[in-house]
């Protein structure tokens, strides 16, 4: 998997998976030098190439100069995240499937503190290179488990504890919602939203206050206000 | 200018908007029939094409079936979000240039029910067909006002009366401040967040509880968080 732009391959630099190659563009070795030493000092190999090679290379066409190859993205397992879990907050993802929403999803997860984002294998975006760039580095840094279905992973977190709560319209108010304690946030994507089966299983439909004609925010946004209400009510 | 996808086009029908024509590709005239009765409705002149018809007019790649041809977006003025503004909350973006995030944007100050958004003309993304698509729609019931920099809509805030802040990192706890009364958000750019003046200029910066690795999440998330803790405070 190739991770590409300054801010993304920084966040990988600082983690310990294994990097296999960086490639730098001939004349930015000044403006990349704390990329470029921190890939010395953990012994990378790297490779200074003319832009065209890095142009040609990269998937998202947003290198800034700089890629760095690394071996397929490691998913956790559910008890991972589940166990020893010191934030009782973890995000389910069903059927995300817009790379910038996983991305913004995956910053939301690791900048409030929450244990991990759960995603299913089919009908979802997945980890890519691209979604790691778009999260300006968090994939590196946030548990993702790859579950086969969310209605699977519902029920874990239940056994587990946790109050599974799905983000969508017509429910409670949020703001009159108790988010502290074990909980689990569910958002839906961008087509169909939470999956009927899934919304009945969850404990809860919590709602965002709408005043405008249209009926929905971005899910990557509206998980954010759910996720930040929670951190808000935990101070 | 070109609006397209089912949910744009839908909210763009709801508005007094001008539509020169619609086009709506063959076969699809029964899923689009709420579109279509309410173009005829209006009197739209409506062109039934071939797919591939659609697909070559299409800017954006996601035309779903359907594109609306209007005029330019029509800017409002900043005196227009300033006067009678019920909301007392207006949405300031300083260099937001990637075009998800300002439809994210418009969406987030249409369901909170704000007065308007506020972009420069230069260093930003501007209300094209692709912003109109990824708003859903909100683009078109939203009041955007564009101005010549940020810095003389700060000025023009404060001088009706506005808080004017900007969310930005190492300021005050944004769950600690005071967000009732008319207050105007500024939302930096993905490169360069909040202008350095601009930052001396507003009354207080505002910061949202970080609590990982990785130093900020995306603009539109960030806003909607700081937006909606103004809605709830406000309840």
């Amino acid at each position: 998997m190739k991770i590409e732009g300054r801010n993304a391959v920084l966040e990988l630099l600082k983690t310990e998976k294994t990097i296999d190659k960086l490639m730098i563009r001939k004349g930015d070795e000044r403006s990349l030098g704390r990329i470029f030493s921190a890939a010395r000092e953990k012994g990378i190999k790297v490779q200074f190439c003319d832009g065209k090679v890095l142009d040609k290379e990269s998937e998202t066409g947003r290198h800034q100069g700089v890629i760095a190859y690394v071996s397929e993205y490691e998913y956790a397992d559910l008890s991972e995240l589940t166990e020893g879990d010191s934030s009782g907050l973890i995000i389910v993802c069903d059927g995300v499937e817009d790379v910038h929403n996983l991305g913004s999803i995956l910053r939301v997860a690791e900048c409030a503190g929450a244990a991990g984002v759960i995603i299913p294998k089919n009908k979802s975006a997945q980890v890519t290179g691209a979604v790691v760039r778009i999260s300006e580095g968090a994939a590196s840094h946030v548990k993702v488990a790859r579950v086969p279905g969310v209605n699977y992973a519902v029920d874990e977190l239940q056994k587990h504890g946790y109050w599974v709560y799905a983000l969508e319209a017509e429910g409670e108010d949020l703001y009159s919602s108790d988010l502290t304690g074990k909980v689990a946030l569910v958002v839906g994507g961008e087509h169909s939203g939470v999956g009927a089966l899934t919304k009945k299983k969850c404990d809860k439909i919590l709602s965002l206050p709408l005043a405008g004609k249209v009926n929905s925010l971005n899910a990557s946004v509206a998980l954010g206000i759910a996720v930040y209400e929670a951190v808000r009510q935990r101070r």
